[in-house]
C-alpha cells in the first residue's frame, strides 16, 4: 500500500542534492535539473527527469536558498541537465503506487513550491526565467508555467505538454489548468486542445497561443538564454553588493511523540489525535540595527521561527496523517514580538527583512491550506502578538482564557494587534486574515487599528470578534475538552472539505483557485475507478494494457 | 443500486404538485412546502418536508411560473405548510440510497433552483423572503439562504442549523458554506461553530451571527411576516395591472434515441456516446409589436427555445448518463434570431421580455455546468447568430466548415454576432462568454464589436479566435470523426474536471464558487469510505450504529 513510508524530512541542503545543480553567472544562477533515476523516495525509476517528492523538497530548499543566500542573483533560469528532454512531469509509477493521502499532499507541496517560484520573481525580484530546452509534459511544463518568463527551444521536436487527461484520466492538475487559463490567459477552446493532445504543441504554434513567451532556434538557444536572463537580471532592485546569510540545519530532536526546535515544539497525543504546536517568542530584544540582524543570520528570532513553524506544519503532514486536530499555543513577551515585527517593517527596504517578511507570509499560508483543524488557544503567559496573532487568525476557532489562572501570577491573557495584521501578510485570497474575517463588518477594522499595541483581554477580545469564545478558568477545562472530543470524533474527509471552504471567504486568485477549486476536482478524480481501479489508466499506465473506463458522466 | 431509475421528468405544473401549494395576497404569493411524505421518486419517506429530485423540479417550477405567470406578484414567502418543522433539508435515506452519479447531479440541479431564486429576487425584482417557522436544517436552511430576506420565528424552538458535517460525514455542500461565507459573510470561527452543531442557532444568536436578518415572537409572527411581505414587494418595479402568460406544457415527442420538441431535436447515439441537439431558428419574423408578443405568450420564439431548450440539457443529464459528448448544431436564418434578439433588447423595460432575457441566460448557464463535452458544428444553412452564437462560445470547442458544400447551394457556413454577444448573457463568473474567451487579448473584444451584424465565414472567424478550428468540406468529417472518437475515449472524469476548470476563467462569484470549489469538495467526500462506505455516516444514519471513521487527514 504505502510505497513511501514516514518519516518525509523537508529539510536538505545543496551539498545533499541529487537531482538538482546549481551554477552561477553573475546575477544570473541555473538551476540545473538532471534526476538521479535511482534516487527515487519509492520503489519506481525517475526516468526522464521525472520527479517525485523528494526531487521537488530539494527544489523547494534551492528556491529558498537562492534567497536567502544568494542577494547577488537576479534572475533565475531553469534548465534540464539532460539532452532531449526538460522534465517529464510527476513520476507516474509513483502516482500509481501512492495512497491518496500520499497523492494530494505530493500534489499540495509541489503546489507550494510554484508559487514559491512566483512569489521570489515578484517579490523577492528574483524573477525566474524557464529554458524548455526538450519535452516539457505535464508537471514538467507546471514548472515552465511557474516562471515569468517561457523560452522554449525550436528543434522541431521539444515541446510543452499537458498529456495527463489522455494518458492518466487525471488532471493537469498541480496548477497548470489555472495557470493556462488565469496567468497565461490562454483561449479556453485552445486550452481543451492543448490538453488532450499526448504530443503537445511546439514552435511558433506554442507561442501564438501563449503557452511560451519566446522560441528561439537551437542554434542560437544558449546565447539567447544567457542573454534573455541578464537582460531580465538587469531590472531587478536586488542590491549589487549585498552578502547572503546562510541557511543553517535547523536545530530540531525529534522524539516518538516530540519534535523539539529552539523556538517551536510539537507534541502529540495519537490516542487523542492531537498535536500541540508551541511557538515561542523572542528571547533577546531586537538588534541594535539592520546590520546586526543580518550578523544574527539564521538565528534572526523572526526567521528562526519562520523555519521551525513551517518545518513544524510539514511534518504533521506528511508524518503524522492521522492527527486531525492541532492545537497552537504561543508562549513569551507580546512586546517582544511586536519590537520584531516593527524591526522589519521599519527595514522593509532591507533585501533580507523583505525576504524575512514574506517568507513568514508564505509559511502563514501554509496553514491556510494545511488539512488539520487548527484551535489557538490564548492563556496567561502567551504572546499572540503581531505576526503570532496570526496564528490565531488563522486558525479555525480560537479560545481566550479570560483574567487569569489561579495559583498562576502571570497577567491575564491578551491579543495585542500589530501593523503586521493590517498589511503584512496577505493571504492566497488577496487579503489580510483580519481583512477575511471581517468581511461582513469591515467598520469593526477601523475599531481594530485603534487598538494596536493594546493589550486586549478575553472578554473584550471576543467582544470584538477577534476569538470565538472567552471562557472563565473554571469552565476552560471542559469546554476545551468538549470540543476536542467533538473536533476528532467527526469525519475527517468532512472537515478537509468544510475548513477549505470556510477558510477562503470572499475574492478568489489564481492561487485560491488552484487550491481550492482545481485540487478538489483532482482529489475527486485521485479517487475514481477510472483513474486508479484495477482497470484504471494510472494504473495501467506503461503496462501495455489500455484502461477501461466507466462511461458514466457524474 | 439505482434506487431512482431513469427517466427523470423536469416538466411539471401547480396542478400536479404534490409537494408545494401557492397562496396569493395581492403583490404576495406564499410558496407553502408541504411535502407529501409519501410522494418521493425512491423508496423512502420524505418525512419532516425533507425533500428529493421531485420536490425540487416543483419548486423550480413554481419559481419559473411564479415570474411568468404572476406578473403582479412581487414578493414570495417561502414557508412550511407544516408544523413546527420548516424543512429537514435532502432526504437522508434517498442520499443513502443514491448512486454517486445522481446525489452529484440531485445537487447540481438544487443549486440551480436556488440561483434561480436569487436570479428572481435580484432580475426579476420579484423578491424572496424565507418565514422559518420550525426547524430549517440542511438544504433547509439553504433554502432560507437563497432568499434575500430570512425571518425565524423566536418561539425557543425553532433552529436554523447546517448538521452534515457532524451527522453525516458530508458537506453542507448545495451552496450552504459558500452563501454562509459570501453572501451572508458570517466570521469563519462561527461559521464553523454553526456548521459543527448538529441543533443549530436560534433566535437573537441566529440573528447576531448574520444567519439570519429578523427573529420575530411567535404571536406576531404571521402579521410581521405578511407586513415585511408588502412592505418589500412596494418596492419592486414590476407591473401592476400586467397580465401574465400561461407556461403550456412544452410540445415533446420522446422516442427511444430522440426527443423532438417543436424547435430543438436531441438524437442519440448511444453506441458512440454522442448526442446531438439541433436548435431552430424563428420561423417567423418578429412580432409587429410588443403586445403582440405577449399575445404569442410560450409561443413567442426566443421564449420556446429557452424551454425546449432547457428541457433537452435536464434530460440529457439524467437520462443519458453514458452519453460524454454533445453536438451543437442550429438551423435557420441568422437574421431571424438577431431580429429576435433586437427586438427583446428594445422592450427590455417590458417585464415579460425582461422574463425572457434572463431565463436565455439562466439556460444557458445551464450548458456551462454541464458535465458533457460540448462540441458546436457551425455548418451551411446554420444560424449560429446573437443568441444561438452562445451555443458556440458555451461550447468546449468549435468547429466550422469554410465555404460550402459540393452539391450544397446554402450559403457558406457563417457566425453572426449581435448586441446580444457583448452584453445579455453573463456567465456565472460575471463575464459574456466572449469576454471570457477572449480574456487575454481584450482588445479582440472592440474588433469583434465592429463586426456586428456580418455574417464571418469560416476562415475569418477562425482567424479572429471565435471558433477552434476551421475546415474544408474534404477534410471536415475525417477530422470531426477522428475529434469524436478522441473526445469520447477519454475518461469522463478527467473531462468532467477538465471542462469545470477551462471554463470558468478569471474571477470567481459566490456562483462559480459553489458550482466549482464547493461542488468539488463535496463530490469528493461523497465518494470518501467514511461518508459512503458501509461503516459510513450516510449509509448508517438513522440505523442506531455509529459510523466508523478513517482517521487519516487527507
Amino acid at each position: 500500500m504505502t510505497e513511501i513510508a514516514p518519516p518525509i524530512d523537508y529539510q536538505t541542503e545543496p551539498s545533499r542534492y541529487r537531482h538538482w545543480r546549481l551554477e552561477f553567472d553573475g546575477d544570473v544562477a541555473y538551476l540545473i535539473m538532471d534526476v538521479d533515476q535511482a534516487g527515487g523516495m519509492g520503489d519506481y525509476e525517475l526516468k526522464l527527469n521525472s520527479y517525485d517528492l523528494g526531487v521537488d523538497i530539494e527544489l523547494n530548499d534551492a528556491v529558498q536558498r537562492l534567497r536567502f543566500e544568494h542577494p547577488e542573483v537576479r534572475a533565475v533560469v531553469i534548465k534540464s541537465g539532460k539532452d532531449n528532454v526538460f522534465c517529464a512531469g510527476a513520476n507516474i509509477r509513483m502516482l500509481g503506487k501512492a495512497t491518496h493521502q500520499q497523492k494530494v499532499n505530493f500534489c499540495k507541496f509541489t503546489n507550494e513550491t510554484r508559487l514559491a517560484i512566483e512569489d521570489a520573481s515578484e517579490n523577492s525580484r528574483q524573477t525566474y526565467i524557464c529554458a524548455v530546452n526538450g519535452n516539457a509534459a505535464g508537471g514538467g511544463y507546471e514548472l515552465a508555467l511557474a516562471a515569468d518568463h517561457i523560452m522554449l527551444v525550436d528543434d522541431r521536436r521539444s515541446a510543452v505538454a499537458l498529456p495527463e487527461t489522455p494518458l492518466l484520466a487525471v488532471l493537469p492538475g498541480t496548477g497548470e489548468l489555472t495557470r493556462v487559463t488565469d496567468k497565461r490567459k490562454v483561449r479556453r477552446d485552445r486550452a481543451d486542445v492543448f490538453c488532450s493532445i499526448e504530443e503537445g504543441v511546439r514552435g511558433t504554434r506554442a507561442l501564438d497561443w501563449r503557452l511560451v513567451d519566446e522560441v528561439v532556434p537551437n542554434s542560437k538557444w544558449k546565447d539567447a538564454v544567457a542573454a534573455r536572463a541578464h537582460e531580465i537580471a538587469a531590472r531587478s532592485d536586488r542590491p549589487k553588493d549585498a552578502k547572503g546569510i546562510r541557511l543553517n540545519p535547523i536545530e530540531r530532536k525529534i522524539e516518538a511523540d516530540r519534535v523539539a526546535y529552539s523556538h517551536v515544539d510539537v507534541e502529540v497525543d495519537r490516542a487523542r489525535g492531537l498535536a500541540t504546536v508551541t511557538v515561542r517568542g523572542p528571547g533577546e530584544s531586537v538588534p541594535a540595527s539592520v546590520d546586526a540582524a543580518h550578523q544574527l543570520g539564521d538565528k534572526f528570532w523572526p526567521l528562526t521561527v519562520a523555519r521551525e513553524l513551517e518545518d513544524a506544519i510539514l511534518h504533521l503532514r506528511s508524518n503524522e496523517r492521522e492527527i486531525g486536530v492541532v492545537l497552537f499555543r504561543t508562549d513569551g513577551n507580546a512586546q517582544g514580538v511586536l519590537a520584531h515585527d516593527d524591526f522589519l517593517a521599519r527595514a522593509n527596504g532591507d533585501w533580507l527583512m523583505r525576504e524575512i517578511h514574506h517568507y513568514l507570509k508564505r509559511v502563514l499560508k501554509r496553514i491556510d491550506v494545511t488539512a488539520k483543524s487548527f484551535i489557538a488557544l490564548i492563556e496567561p503567559g502567551s504572546c499572540f502578538a503581531g505576526t503570532l496573532a496570526e496564528l490565531a487568525f488563522a486558525a479555525d476557532r480560537s479560545l481566550m482564557l479570560i483574567g487569569t489562572r489561579e495559583g498562576d501570577n502571570r497577567k491575564p491573557a491578551a491579543i495585542t494587534l500589530g501593523e503586521a495584521n493590517f498589511g503584512f501578510y496577505p493571504m492566497g485570497n488577496g487579503l489580510m486574515r483580519l481583512q477575511t474575517r471581517f468581511l461582513g463588518e469591515p467598520e469593526t477594522l477601523d475599531t481594530l487599528k485603534g487598538k494596536i499595541g493594546a493589550a486586549i483581554e478575553g472578554e473584550e477580545a471576543a467582544e470584538l470578534g477577534l476569538v470565538t469564545t472567552a471562557y472563565e478558568d473554571f469552565d476552560w477545562d471542559d469546554e476545551l475538552r468538549i470540543l476536542l472530543e467533538e473536533r476528532t470524533s467527526f469525519s475527517p474527509d468532512a472537515m478537509t472539505g468544510m475548513e477549505a471552504n470556510l477558510r477562503f471567504a470572499g475574492p478568489e486568485t489564481m492561487e485560491t483557485k488552484i487550491f481550492g477549486r482545481l485540487t478538489a476536482w483532482q482529489n475527486w478524480i485521485f479517487q475514481r475507478p477510472n483513474a486508479i481501479g484495477e482497470q484504471g489508466a494510472l494504473k495501467l499506465y506503461g503496462s501495455g494494457v489500455s484502461p477501461t473506463f466507466a462511461k458514466e458522466r457524474v
